[in-house]
C-alpha cells in the first residue's frame, strides 16, 4: 500500500490513522461524522480543488480506488447498492476545496425516502468544514473510534 | 468519435440523435427531462447494472469521459460548479439498470438549497423509468429538441 506520513485534505492535515487505503495518487479515509455506516471519502493525494484539474492518470487510479472501495464496504457492511457523489465546486455543495469522493453503502430503508441520503450529505458537508475549520477536540468520534474503524478496513486489502 | 448506429441503455435503446460524445466504451446523451440546463448522462456502451462490473479500461475512460463532458458543459452553460453522481444500484435510487453517471452544471442559486437537486435528481430517475417503460409519446420533449441540443453540444468536442 503507498501509504504517507500524512495526507493533505484542503488547508488541513489528515492523521495517516484514519486512511485505510492508498494507491500512488489517491487515498481513501473514514469519516468524522459519517452519514451511514462505511461512508468513506475517497481523493487525490495532490490538492487540487476540482475534478477537471486532475491528469488523466489521476483521474483513473481515483476511481479504481472507488470502485474497489466501494466493492468492498459495500460487502463488508452486507449492504446492497453504494451512493457515490463529487460534489465539485462551490456551488455544488463542495466545502472543503479538495476533489473528494463520497461513498456510502446502502441498504433498503436506510433513508426513508432515498433523497434525504442528499440532504444529510449536505449537512455533513457543512459539519466537515466547521469541525476541521474550529479545530477543536473532535467530540463526535474520537481518533481512537475512526482508527480503529479504518483499521478494520485495512484488513479488507490485504489480499 | 466512436460513434455507433444505436446505443443500449439498460433495456432500452436510445436514438443515436441524442448522443452527442463517444469514446470506445462510452456514451455521453442529452436527457429526456433535464433538471438543470446542461443535465446529462455518460455510460458505459457495454451494458452492466453496478459500477463494479466495469473492466479497469471502462472505469477509467468512463470517468475521463464525464470529465470533459463535465468540464465543457459547465463552460457551455457558464456555470461554476459541477455535482457528478451514481446511484449504484437499486437501493442508491438507480432505476434503469445500467451504470450512468448523473452530470449537471451547477450555479449559484440554481437550487434554494443545494441538496434540493438531489430531491430533483430522485424524482427524475423515478419519471425516466416511467417515461421509457411506458413507450409512449415523449410529450415532454420531442426527440428534434433532444437532437438539437445533443448537436449543439457534439460541436464543443470537434477540436
Amino acid at each position: 500500500m503507498s501509504t504517507c506520513s500524512s495526507y493533505v485534505f484542503g488547508p488541513y492535515k489528515i492523521d495517516p490513522r484514519e486512511v485505510f487505503y492508498a494507491t500512488p495518487f489517491s487515498y481513501a479515509m473514514v469519516n468524522l461524522r459519517p452519514l451511514l455506516p462505511g461512508h468513506v471519502l475517497v481523493c487525490p493525494k495532490r490538492l487540487v480543488p476540482r475534478f477537471t484539474d486532475l491528469t488523466a492518470d489521476e483521474t483513473s487510479d481515483l476511481w479504481l480506488t472507488a470502485q474497489k472501495v466501494g466493492s468492498k464496504l459495500e460487502t463488508f457492511h452486507n449492504a446492497s447498492s453504494l451512493t457515490l457523489a463529487i460534489q465539485d465546486g462551490p456551488q455544488a455543495g463542495q466545502t472543503v476545496p479538495h476533489v473528494h469522493i463520497h461513498i456510502m453503502p446502502r441498504k433498503g430503508g436506510d433513508f426513508e425516502k432515498n433523497d434525504e441520503v442528499y440532504d444529510a450529505l449536505d449537512e455533513k458537508e457543512k459539519e466537515l468544514k466547521q469541525k476541521l475549520d474550529l479545530d477543536i477536540e473532535r467530540v463526535d468520534r474520537s481518533i481512537q473510534e475512526m482508527a480503529d474503524e479504518a483499521s478494520q478496513y485495512r484488513s479488507l486489502f490485504d489480499c
